[in-house]
């Protein structure tokens, strides 16, 4: 149907299937939990609710970034994104000792995914008013930066 | 603007808009509910949030397959999602017997769509790295398929 | 990557950025809040969640009426409702009698964005089967439409 358009961005589609399944993963484990006692599936019902808040957030922001400069650095945040969310459900799901503190994870993913988005339109508004097309360099330069979010 | 644009993904914004307006209609009925009895609101109001927070993971996965393979049957599978939302929903404000057990629904729909991208994404691959394009065969199987969601 | 798709989208795609920095600044302002005495917590926790529930509605609409007819004045209904929300949270965090009624807010701003979508497939419907093109009277009629929202 759409050739041209699939080859720019399967690779999102690619990060949003995975996110879907970690939803369903999710439910399936707030599901488990019910039958368990209160203050268990409190925490876990509350972990699930914050991960799903930001949700829209996330695929709004990853896939702005994926369109408007190029989708593999996106989806490669968009991984990094998702190994933060896992992270911080399952340490609900164990010890209290082992949970990230605050209701906020994957901070400086979202940021990195915003900055290329900023950039992206940035770039466009240089190229069309000035004539002065940055996006090799950009693309280099947001190739190396998202290998930076490895950094734990 | 978008003459070709829009002829791929009409019928996508058509489902979009019903879902909106079933938003509307879950919003106006949670309002309406304020002022009853409290262990009714609390049960709409928990129907309500379960469907609220599968929204944007229904949206994300239609919107993929449907650019990813095809916009008829994707288009298709979200009415059937909706109509089983609605299902839930309404059920939730009548007697509890003829409420849907769980706070899952559209499973079914969902799992469907997902295949959908997922088979999108490799036939994409394949006709990329190998030259073998079934998107022919693909889109029929995909068109049959839609017709069995709606087997009860 | 993409140079003819971000010139379509880099309005919608700016106020989707802005829109998430708003929702980063409510959990900035929830995380604050959750020191503070239990009331007020509650009620700024309450305004928050019918900010994010509303979300994923909006997104999809102001990019489906975005994409369907004309980004500019789907942008500008965006940045209208990004302000309401904007007075909606804020309302809720100073004395009682600055706070909107009711959890809904921008109904207006909503209600014409999904009249640009509805306009929009219909136009490309009539367009299709009958030949006839009203797109330009109708991006003429919904410019002036939308400064008719700057009214309180």
């Amino acid at each position: 149907m759409y050739p041209d358009v699939v080859e720019h961005i399967y690779l999102l589609v690619a990060v949003t299937l995975i996110s879907v399944l970690q939803n369903a993963f999710f439910a399936l484990k707030i599901g488990k939990a019910q039958n368990s006692h209160a203050a268990a599936f409190e925490n876990l019902f509350c972990a699930s609710r914050n991960c799903m808040d930001s949700y829209p957030t996330f695929l709004a922001v990853m896939w702005c970034a994926g369109l408007c400069l190029r989708q593999a650095p996106a989806a490669f945040a968009g991984i990094i994104y998702l190994v933060a969310r896992q992270k911080y459900f399952v340490g609900y799901m164990g010890q209290s000792s082992q949970r990230t503190p605050g209701y906020l994870f994957g901070k400086r993913t979202l940021f990195f995914l915003v900055l290329m988005c900023t950039v992206g339109i940035f770039n466009y508004l240089l190229a069309r008013y000035f004539g002065s097309d940055y996006k090799e360099y950009i693309e280099t330069i947001t190739n190396a930066a998202s290998a930076l979010l490895l950094i734990p």
